[in-house]
């Protein structure tokens, strides 16, 4: 019954079913007490194994390097400052009410995410994946997002069509399928009469309808311009299971997660600026040496990259570091650009969404949230491995200039107008962070080991997950090893 | 210039630059009084014309035959009382908070709606309109909208791959081309390493990936039974330009349109349960008698419904009522259907968006706000023509239960448990409404007519646009009846 609802869909695909939270009656029922668990990293990922280890009464603490936790999702806002590895802090400028997701930006519905924002009481909203006004650049040419989609599916539509006709299909299918085959196609591509692609409303309109008909555009470009304009990659964007309309943010802010996961678990167990030095599992518990000193605790979950991890002496023994140096860090950049008016709004249309380019920047986005207020930030650029390298390694004022460059591109000269300023990550340059997030060349021995403790430390992190780079990835392999230590807990003698 | 970026689907789509409302200062400098205007029905298309000829300080008065403001911007709430013409009144039982637009629903960015919202400060929200985990239910089958979307796309692709391959196209495009064609196809239908498709994770899973890899679903059916599934329509319903994502409504109501169009314009001007029962035009003036007086004024605007307008005495001449009783009501009809849990996000995992139906409930939509709170009101049905009249024809309850055994065919039992209450509206039973909207058989010599004042009475509505049934109709064309009334104000001696 499970697998004839999955065939069709119909599954639930909340991720729920398979984690129980540790519950206080876990310990009464055996007579045993909560251990003490010191948590590496104040990310999510930590965070989380905190908040679901708090709910059975251990006691946990948290080390956090950085200044404050959250970990990759941070959320710049006026008064903040920056700083990265070999490069000059940056003061973030923006005014009230505005904010940059420099780190995740958008959730889909059947992440855990989600879970954890109700269960959090943190309200959400609709994150804006797909915009049919927004633009796609390719080739040195912008057209709306709708326009490539319908001229594109118009020709597949015809092509398809005409073969059809043609009896290219007729070893293939029979007449009937042919015929619903050609209805489909018919609606698909919004084709004429002879099932010719001769453009379509769909591309858009110069002046949309109102008391008259409207000024559709002009007629689209033949195939071959089409097929040559390659716009193939932005118009498929949003087709991924993890991509797919709608996708949801918080209100107020990613770091919203943060906040509140802070406040369940306690703010006073979060030591920050405790950059950790050594780390000893011992027959009875664990040793961790920090900054500020050390501390001791009955287990302790490791959830810093592992590439950051790798580099701190412990006795884990050699596998455990070997596995650790497997994953590769990934370069991962965003600009943060602030204007004083959301002409993306008032001139183009475009609430929220994503402009796809084939530039260095990669992406635009529009912010999906407080629409029609004064001021707004476009995330002017977001990508990652060789053209994130190639921003990170510029002064925060030349990444900028080249973002503004490049946006000129598709917006003209309104692009550099109203900006009233602008913040920049480079995320392989965050200081105990080092990386957008990692690759694994394999899903092998060393990602398996890494699944299971090492002694009496357990690792979590979206690292270890078939989710990387999505905090939900955190949250579930921070789940996974909740449990496994949990159930360890109640077993022991 | 402007021609070529309309090619490119880049113009501003900014319906405002046509439309210039009035100022006190075209009074001041010709001399001249504001006039006086009688403005017939308080639906947006009234409340619009009054709020654009308030800027210049006309002095309008408005009839409103029914109990209140707003016309077809309807939102239900509790404690609210909806009777209908030969039909038993319902009251309205939702919790606080909870509300159901009964008429318009949503709008497309490129509407002039949106631009009233930004002037009026109303918040505007992400209305979903496309959600890849919402359903489609056809043929007796259900699936998710990511499935069958992913299943089509991946039949099509392999199609046309394997009719390139084979030399179909060898006539039509070149070698380059189809090189290009073929790697679009890989993309968008995410084809195998020989061009077929073998199923695809945006078919969705069973489990999704989390520590694992997660659990996909089982296979695609053949395309002979992907193509009998008839899944065309639902998985195209967004193609079309008013209907591509994103769409939006404004927070807490679609009727904080009216709320604050009635504010700007002085509720004091709005005379309700003022049925019209004779409209005459004069060499000097206008004279609208109503239940309760009559109403002198130097212009009026008549925004009725052509068919309602049409039966009412008046001296604008036989052409004027032939051209009113020119379009055809249309039967359109909802239902909210209020839960006491929101299970089609905590267990369907359906944040907003539509299930594409072949029932004649036609569409299913889920709540695109409040997520995650403890009540919400589904869109059991939204049907028109006959199936509007089908289920108009029933009382409350029977269509409550239709729509409830419709819905359970895709939701499963769980459709029926937690209902709290229900409202329904069939709109061709509203009184002084009478339908949904209206069909020009043609836009002919009728639909022309009536865009030009007869005498000194213009008329004005969504029905004489090329925008019906959607506010931005009623909206342009009451700017559009303001231009001309107060152009030949400033004109006349």
């Amino acid at each position: 019954m499970y697998a004839a609802m999955g065939a069709l869909g119909l599954a639930p695909s909340g991720q729920d079913k398979q984690f129980a939270a540790p519950r206080p009656g876990d310990f009464a029922l055996r007579g045993k007490a909560a251990a003490k668990v010191v948590i590496l990293g104040a990310g999510v990922a930590g965070l989380i194994a905190a908040y679901e280890l708090g709910k059975a009464g251990y006691d946990c603490t948290l080390l956090e390097a950085r200044e404050k936790a959250g970990g990759r999702n941070l959320t710049l806002r006026g008064g903040d400052r920056l700083t990265e590895l070999n490069g000059p802090a940056q003061e973030v400028t923006f005014g009230e009410g505005v904010y940059f997701n420099a780190g995740p930006g958008r959730i889909a519905p059947w992440m855990v995410t989600l879970d954890y924002c109700r269960e959090l009481g943190i309200p959400i909203e609709t994150f804006v994946n797909n915009n049919a006004s927004a633009y796609v650049h390719t080739n040195g040419q912008t057209v709306r997002a709708r326009t490539a989609r319908a001229d594109m599916y118009g020709y597949v539509a015809e092509l398809l069509a005409k073969a059809t006709n043609l009896g290219a299909l007729d070893k293939t299918i029979t007449q009937d399928d042919q015929e619903r085959l050609l209805d489909f196609l018919r609606r698909f591509g919004d084709l004429g009469p002879k099932l010719e692609y001769e453009g379509s409303h769909r591309r858009g309109f110069v002046k949309y309808p109102a008391i008259d008909l409207g000024a559709p555009l002009d007629r689209p470009g033949t195939l071959r311009q089409v097929l040559a304009a390659g716009t193939g990659r932005a118009i498929t964007n949003d087709f991924g299971y993890d991509q797919a309309t709608p996708m949801f943010q918080p209100v107020g802010g990613m770091d919203t997660i943060v906040a509140r996961l802070t406040e369940a678990v306690g703010e006073d167990r979060i030591t920050t600026g405790a950059k950790v030095t050594k780390i000893t599992t011992l027959a009875d518990g664990v040793e961790v040496v920090h900054d500020g000193g050390t501390v001791k605790a009955d287990y302790c979950i490791a959830t810093l990259p592992p590439h950051v991890l790798a580099k701190i002496p412990h006795n884990l023994g050699p596998q455990v570091t070997a596995a650790l140096r497997t994953p590769v860090p990934i370069a991962a950049g965003k600009i943060g650009l602030e204007y004083g008016t959301r002409w993306w709004e008032l001139e183009d249309r475009v609430y929220g969404g994503v402009t796809e380019t084939d530039l260095d920047i990669t992406h635009i986005w529009y912010p999906s949230h407080d629409y029609h207020s004064e001021r707004g930030v476009i995330v002017g650029y977001y990508n990652t491995e060789r053209n994130a390298e190639l921003y990170g390694a510029l002064t925060p004022e030349d990444r900028r200039r080249r973002a503004l460059t490049q946006g000129k591109k598709i917006h003209g000269d309104k692009y550099r107008q109203n900006l009233l300023s602008s913040v920049s990550i480079a995320w392989e340059r965050q200081p105990h962070i080092q990386g957008g997030w990692v690759r694994w060349p394999a899903f092998d021995s060393s990602f398996t080991l890494l699944q299971r403790p090492a002694g009496r430390v357990y690792f979590a992190g979206d690292w270890l997950t078939h989710l990387i780079a999505w905090q939900a990835g955190a949250m579930e392999s921070a789940r996974g090893a909740v449990t496994q230590l949990h159930q360890r807990v109640l077993q022991s003698p």
